[in-house]
C-alpha cells in the first residue's frame, strides 16, 4: 500500500469541482460536485438518526434503487434537514438540474448538505451553483483540493486521503474527502464522507467492506446514536482501474479493505482533530479488553466524556475521569485491576495501577499532556481485544461556536 | 401538603451540623453531620457505575444488613474513590469514630465523600472533623443550613427542601438537602443527596416510594448510565411522628409518596439550575409521547444535548438541534408531527410546527430564550405521556471550571 497525496480525483475517471454559490454566506467555496466517467457500484452509511434529513432519504433510495451513482453534489450553509416535503423537492430539483448538465439519469446523482437545520434552500442559487460546477469540473490534484474546502463548515482544515494498491497488476486507487468537525460528544455536526475509486467490486462486497470499516474508523469518533440528521458516507468504485471483479472475499479483497481503513482511518483522525474548537487530538486506547465490542465501547466512553475533554484542555491529569467514564461506559470489569498511562511524543507515563494512582509526577504529566497529539490508554487486563477512539479537549472556543452557531 | 422552609433537621428528632476540617482546603466548611435520635428505616439508590467509590461500596452494606442507620457523616474535597482498600478502611475508620462519638453501633453509619477521585483521605483530618461535628449538632434551622452548606463543592448555592404532611392525625414532616452541581452532560460531578422524615413506614414501602420516584425526578437531571463513582441519595425515616406505621399502599403511602417526590423534585431542579457554570435553568416537557418511558428518554436526551445547551447559553433560538436529540434518542416517532414551543416569563411561542419551521420573529425568540428559567416544550403527538427533564446551559465557565479542576 502506497500512501498518496491525493483525494476524490485521485481514482482514474473522477474528477470534481467547488465553487461559490452564495447560499448563506458571500464569498465561500459552499457547493462541491464529484462526477465519474461511468456508473459506480456504491455502498453508504448513513445516519441512525430517527430525524433523516431530506438529502439522506433522497440517496437512500438512490443507492438502493439507482442504475449506479455517476455524480455528487454538495452545498453547506443549510441541511435541509426539518423541511419536510419542500425539502425533497429540493432534493428532486437538484438532482434533475445535474442529470440535464451532465445527461445522466436524476436516479444516478446523490445530494449531500450540511448546515443549519429548518431553514428551505433556495432552488435559483441551487441551479446557478449547479450550472458554475459542471463546467469546473477537472481531474487534477487542485480540483479535488477545492472540492474537499467547499464542503467545509467549521472544519479548519480541509480533509482528504489517497492510497494506491495493486490488484492483479492493475494499480488501484482509493481517494477520499470528507467534512465535519463534530467530534464532539454528542456529534451532531454532520459528517459527510465521499470515497472515490477505480476498483471493480460486486456491490454486496463494496458494502460489506465499508460496513465492517466503519466500526473502527467513523464509528470510533463519535458516540453510539449521537448522529446528526444528514450523516452521510459513501464509497463510489467506478471499475476503470481494470482489475479482475472482486467477487468474493479473496486476497484481493482483503487488499482493497485495507486500503478502505487507511482511507477512512486518516478522514476520521482529521475530523477529531478538527473538533469544534479543539486544541488537540486525544487518542483513547483500550488494550486487553474481553471483547471488541467491548473495547470499542470503553474507548468511545473515555473519548466522548466531556469532563475528560475539559481536563485535557487544561492539561489536567484528572485521571479519575477517565476511570468514572471506563465505569459508566456499561462495560463490566474489576476496577482494580485497571491501569491508565498517558502517552505524547514518544513518551509512556503510568498513571493508575491496579486500581491505585500510580506514582507520578504531576507536573512531568502537566508537560506530557501539553502536546497537540495526546494518547490515552487504558489496560482493561481482562483478554486480548483492543480499540482505538478519537476525540478532542473541550475548549472555550467549543461554547463559542455553538453558542451563536446561525448568525 | 404545606411547604416549609426548611431542611434535614425539619423532621422530629433529627440534628445536623457542619465544619471545616480542612480535608482539601483550608478554611471552608467540608464535613457534614446528620444524626437521629432513634434508629431509622432507610432506603437508597446508588450510583450505577460500574466504579463505586469507597463510601457506595460501605453505605450499601449499611443499608442492607445494618441495624438501621442513625448517622451521616460526608466530607468534600476528596471522593475516596479509585482509593482500593485502603479507601474501605478509610470508610470503617470514619464509621468507628463516629460511633464511638455518638456511642452508636459503627453499621448505623453512612459516609459519603464527593470530591477528587484517587487520592486517599487523611485519618487525622477525619478523626478532629468527627470530634467537631458531634459537639456541634442542633436541630434548629440554622444547623440544617449549615449542613447543607458543608456539602457543597462546586455548587453556588446550597440546596435544601422540607414539606409538612398530615397523617391519621399526625403531623409529618419530609425535608433534605443535597449537592450536587452535576447536570452535567455526562453527570459525573458527584451528586449526594440525604432526606429524612419522621414517618413511620416499613422499609420495604420506603424503598419502593424512593425508587418510583426516582425516576421522575433524580433521573431526570441526568442521562442514562452517566453517573459518577459516588451518587448516593439516601432516606431515612425515624418514625418520631407518632403515625400508624404505613404497612401498604394505602391514601397514606401516596400522601408521603406525594411529599417526598416534592422535595426530591425541588432538590433535583435546584441542582440542575445550579449546573457548573450555568447561567440558566433549562426544562424540558415532553408532552404526549406514546408511553411513559419514551416521555422521560425524549427529555433527557434534548436536556443533555451538547449543542441544545450551549444554543441556549447564546439566545439562540437553533430548534434543529432540539429536533436533533428528539431523534438521536433512539426513541421511534413521525418527525413531520412534532411541535415544539418556548416558554419562558409566562409566554410560549410556537417554533416548530408539523415538521416545519412556524412562522416566528427571530428577535422575539432571542427575547425570550433571554431568561433565568426556560422551557422547551416538544409535542410528540402520538400519545398522553409526559416527562419533564431539567438542564441547564453549556458556559465558557463550564470549561474553565473543569479544565483546572483539581488545582
Amino acid at each position: 500500500m502506497k500512501i498518496i497525496n491525493g483525494g476524490v480525483t485521485s481514482a482514474k475517471g473522477f474528477k470534481a469541482s467547488g465553487v461559490k454559490a452564495g447560499i448563506k454566506y458571500e464569498d465561500r467555496l459552499d457547493m462541491a460536485m464529484v462526477y465519474s466517467s461511468k456508473a459506480c457500484t456504491t455502498a453508504a452509511v448513513f445516519t441512525s438518526n430517527v430525524v433523516k434529513a431530506a438529502p439522506v432519504l433522497w440517496d437512500m433510495k438512490v443507492v438502493k434503487e439507482g442504475p449506479g451513482v455517476q455524480a455528487v453534489v454538495v452545498n453547506t450553509g443549510i441541511a435541509n434537514a426539518g423541511t419536510g416535503k419542500p425539502g425533497m423537492d429540493i432534493c428532486e430539483f437538484e438532482a434533475q438540474k445535474v442529470s440535464e448538465c451532465l445527461n445522466i439519469p436524476k436516479e444516478a446523482v446523490i445530494v449531500g448538505s450540511t448546515g443549519v437545520i429548518g431553514m428551505q434552500l433556495n432552488k435559483d442559487k441551487l441551479k446557478a451553483g449547479i450550472e458554475a460546477l459542471v463546467p469546473a469540473l477537472g481531474d487534477s490534484r487542485e480540483h479535488a483540493l477545492t472540492a474537499s474546502k467547499a464542503i467545509m463548515t467549521t472544519d479548519t482544515v480541509n480533509k482528504e486521503a489517497a492510497v494506491e494498491i495493486e490488484i492483479g497488476g492493475k494499480k488501484v486507487t482509493v481517494g477520499g474527502m470528507s467534512k465535519g468537525s463534530g467530534m464532539i460528544h454528542p456529534n451532531m455536526c454532520t459528517m459527510l464522507a465521499y470515497i472515490t475509486t477505480d476498483i471493480d467490486i460486486d456491490k454486496e462486497l463494496l458494502q460489506k467492506a465499508l460496513s465492517e470499516d466503519v466500526k473502527d474508523t467513523f464509528n470510533m469518533i463519535t458516540v453510539d446514536g449521537d448522529t446528526s440528521t444528514n450523516d452521510t458516507l459513501i464509497v463510489m468504485a467506478n471499475g476503470e482501474a481494470g482489475n479482475e471483479r472482486i467477487r468474493e472475499e479473496n486476497e484481493d479483497y482483503r487488499e482493497f479493505a485495507e486500503a478502505l481503513h487507511y482511507v477512512n482511518r486518516i478522514l476520521a483522525r482529521k475530523m477529531a482533530a478538527d473538533g469544534e474548537g479543539a486544541s488537540k487530538l486525544i487518542e483513547v486506547c483500550v488494550e486487553n479488553a474481553a471483547d471488541k465490542e467491548s473495547a470499542r465501547i470503553l474507548a468511545r466512553s473515555v473519548a466522548g466524556s466531556s469532563l475528560t475533554k475539559a481536563a485535557m484542555f487544561g492539561n489536567d491529569s484528572n485521571f479519575g475521569r477517565i476511570l468514572c467514564a471506563l465505569g459508566y461506559s456499561g462495560v463490566k470489569f474489576d476496577p482494580d485491576r485497571v491501569d491508565i498511562s498517558y502517552e505524547a511524543d514518544g513518551r509512556k507515563m503510568l498513571i493508575f495501577s491496579d486500581g491505585l494512582q500510580a506514582p507520578y509526577d504531576e507536573e512531568e504529566a502537566t508537560k506530557l499532556l501539553d502536546h497537540k497529539e495526546v494518547r490515552i490508554i487504558a489496560d482493561m487486563k481482562q483478554g486480548s481485544e483492543n480499540a482505538t477512539a478519537w476525540g478532542c479537549d473541550l475548549t472555550y472556543d467549543y461554547v463559542k461556536i455553538n453558542a451563536d452557531y446561525r448568525s
